[in-house]
């Protein structure tokens, strides 16, 4: 049987993604955003929400870039900090050491420590309630070398993070179940 | 060491989300969406982005209206059947034996036996490129029973699927790796 729970944000998996911008003074910061995803395929774009309060919000309306950090499960607890900590009061990179290195391509500073870092130019911006949609064309992926010496999938070597709306915790990706565009064929 | 990858979709994770609707003469029809994620809180938003070529896109466009469906990695195989077959010469529900209920929110069906469905009533359309976004807003979400019965967090419960770009397969979450908006909080 099924229970109607109502207008709820309850569906999985959704990720964290680090968003780091630059502000007006030039200092880099960082927040967690597990509201967004990739949106379109060409041009290659992914798309983050946040709310008007954050101190990440006028930066991105202001420098209309940003970059997209994605942490492995030995970062988790930096994550979370990014996620809880504001920008406003607090210097992140100083409280977690982590390094911001200023992308070539974009206005925004990437994380040197995290395995992947999407560079991307804010090409629209929807304001759909609480929450202001940003969609970024993603100009360029920077990703550890030692990711790609392997035989080993990306995701695996990365142990990405995945947050958990509901119950608010953290999981990394567990067992392979399958190929995409394959395991579906016995159906066809 | 960092290597540019140039302008890639190449980041962790990316959801598995079965999207349903019903076409022009009232058929159910499912497809599974990667590109997509919550998109704001209040209202309650999820966003999927499809490209032009697909059989639900006209569905959605005529309807304004979808289900979000999600599988546990019991139903890998249907969910990737549901990516790689087309509502245009195949009924996919007849297909996978999967059951179809109409919604009594949203006109639209939602699939009886995957664990959460959310009923999304869509508000916004944007055309970003290869891929149109839709913004649904959640009207309401049916989950199973049993996912309440459980001390168990719902997501442990669903054991949801993962896409991951680049090698192109599914995965499902593996171990809790700690609260959200706490184990940051050693770093302030």
């Amino acid at each position: 049987m099924k229970k109607d729970m109502g207008a709820k944000i309850m569906l999985f998996p959704t990720p964290v993604f680090i968003v780091a911008t630059y502000d007006s003074a030039g200092k880099p910061n960082a927040m967690a955003a597990a509201w967004g995803g990739v949106c379109c395929s060409v041009p290659p774009c992914v798309a983050i929400s946040l709310r008007k309060a954050t101190y990440t919000y006028n930066s991105l309306v202001e420098t209309k870039a940003f970059t997209i950090n994605i942490p492995g499960e030995n970062y988790a607890k930096e994550a979370d900090y990014f996620g809880i900590a504001t920008g406003k009061t607090e210097d992140k990179f100083a409280q977690t050491g982590l390094t911001p290195v200023k992308s070539e391509l974009v206005n925004a500073p990437y994380i040197k420590e995290f395995p992947l870092n999407l560079e991307c130019k804010i090409m629209q911006i929807f304001d759909l309630g609480l929450h202001t949609q940003f969609i970024g064309e993603i100009g360029n992926v920077k990703a550890d070398e030692a990711l790609l010496e392997s035989q080993k999938p990306m995701i695996e070597q990365i142990m990405p993070l995945i947050f958990a709306p509901n119950s608010a915790n953290y999981y990394t990706i567990g067992k392979e179940v399958g190929k995409a565009y394959s395991i579906g064929k016995d159906l066809m």
